[in-house]
């Protein structure tokens, strides 16, 4: 355990809220400005930490490790520092007061890290089709947290990639803290309407595209299909939006008992995705993480604690991983 | 469409912060006091209809409808007046001012209906295992909106009843708004952890135990039995309290991949409570909601609407429906 002064060597100190490093990280909670910096932040100990450990990052870079004078205290410090030390990055000591200018966290651990984002990739409806790519298209979805959790899901459920169309910014830190981490290995792209729908012109014929509907018109989610390159469209907290209403996808539903009408977002994405992961290749199939790292940057972080993923480059470069060894996770049901 | 005149007819107007019942109604946020009075709120339009509607309203009954003068203006207060007035409850027509005392919400829509909440059924023992009976059994969360979520998944997977032990209040407003109205139709019982243990000793044989665990060493979920009477344990945010790790329960876990350690609380219990659901008596079980109807209190509201569901009175009696059509739900997917 290093001494507070050990762990702040070499820091920068920032103490004023005018200081425009303070005020340029505050605005990254403005989405326009996110996307004119390609910034975005991970709040907390342990997304932070996620962003730094995990391999690749997606397409997500770090840039300066922030920790206040509280956040210094915590046990959390050391270990977020040694990775920052370790990724070369700055690190930047901030004033309790500082930092509450910065966190968008009713109770903030004072520990947060500036990341980078790279562009989306151009060619997203080539991803769409990749042979053996399962994506979550999530249209209209507003809340950041619901938004999060499908990430996290698609995910653990073993899919390509989330595309969000309209709604959620895939780099709000809301976002990036509802998916608790997931950001860092599963590519989360969003696009408008209208993008989608000239893709999907590109890609039809060549993908499944299934939606996951309330209309018990559809076929029951446990008797359907669902072959890849598959694409799960899935409406929002206010259902499909109007322009996609004319796809010509087939439809699953769930059939609720007691008079529901309605599943929580992500428990309806939960129980689909996970449906079609278990008839995908056998009940265990291998992960099957797509990471769109940043075109040009090295790899980064422990690849030795993730079977190897793989990976498309910006440019659309793929690059197959040795068969990997089955990842069938920890199976976890703690968090929410 | 009633006027406004019309529709506020025979209320009772409160426009005082230090009216008692102003008072009264604003203290039901507070755990002890809705224990103590046994009351609660049930807030919004949306909710206020479900309880005025559902069959029976399991433990509760509707006291009175509070709608303020934003409210009224409101295009569903007619039918909620309607209701109201067809259960013989009072109506009360608040100012803004009343009406910001007594709600919770940050963008309160101005309606609200007072409930009484009948007591919980002693012998909960007996209720657990039931021949077919199903429930999930939630230790230690917190979060009312997690677990809100929770029932309104068990409802739809056809399960009995939740059991909540220690962490949140099923009386509590927020579990009301999460659940959706889930608890109205769905015996939602709360417990401490000494009261459980004390009832599993007097059910165990009878009854299947199956712990949804983060721990892989527990059987995949995929191909685990699910026989009931079935208990389904589940832990909160923070796992299962240490309590409860010495129960002879078998495990089941969700395989993850990506490197993902836990999911979302309501969707790994989605995730295992429809699998369970799939299991029971083949694929399309009918829905087998058992309500904890107040003894002594008619039946209420539109039946119609639901299949008949096995009932369960405060004393215990049993009633159970002829064999009732297949509720296989709208499969909706739309809310959050």
């Amino acid at each position: 355990m290093l001494s507070r002064e050990e762990l702040l060597r070499g820091t920068r100190r920032l103490a004023s809220r005018a200081n425009p490093k303070i005020r340029e990280w505050a605005s990254l909670h403005d989405r326009r400005i996110r996307k004119e910096l390609g910034q975005t932040l991970a709040e907390g100990a342990r997304l932070a930490g996620e962003a730094l450990s995990a391999p690749g990052g997606g397409r997500f870079r770090p840039m300066a490790l922030l920790l206040s004078d509280s956040g210094a205290e915590r046990p959390e410090a050391e270990r977020l520092f040694s990775l920052a030390r370790q990724s070369g990055i700055d690190c930047y000591s901030l004033s309790d007061d500082c930092q509450a200018r910065i966190s968008s966290l009713k109770n903030s651990d004072g520990l947060a890290l500036v990341l980078s984002a790279g562009p989306e990739p151009a060619d997203f409806a080539r991803l769409l089709a990749l042979a053996g790519a399962r994506w979550l298209i999530a249209a209209g979805v507003q809340d950041p947290g619901n938004a999060g959790a499908l990430a996290r899901t698609a995910l653990a459920a073993g899919f390509s990639g989330c595309l969000f169309l309209e709604g959620v910014d895939p780099l709000s830190p809301k976002f990036l803290r509802g998916g608790m981490g997931a950001s860092f290995r599963l590519p989360c792209l969003s696009r408008n309407i209208r993008e989608f729908l000239a893709a999907w012109e590109d890609v039809r014929g060549r993908a499944e595209l299934v939606q996951a509907s309330a209309n018990p018109a559809g076929g029951d989610y446990r008797s359907e299909k669902y072959p890849t390159p598959l694409l799960i469209l899935l409406g929002g907290e206010r259902g499909l939006p109007r322009e996609l209403a004319g796809l010509p996808a087939r439809t699953v539903h769930i059939p609720l008992a007691g008079g529901v009408e309605s599943l929580n977002l992500a428990v309806a994405a939960g129980i689909v995705l996970f449906e079609a992961n278990r008839r995908h290749a056998g009940d265990f199939p291998a992960a099957d993480a797509v990471s769109c790292r940043k075109s040009g940057v090295a790899p980064r972080g422990i690849l030795r604690e993730e079977p190897p993923a793989r990976t498309v480059s910006a440019r659309g470069e793929v690059n197959s991983p040795p068969a990997s060894g089955v990842n069938s996770g920890t199976g976890g049901l703690r968090n929410s």
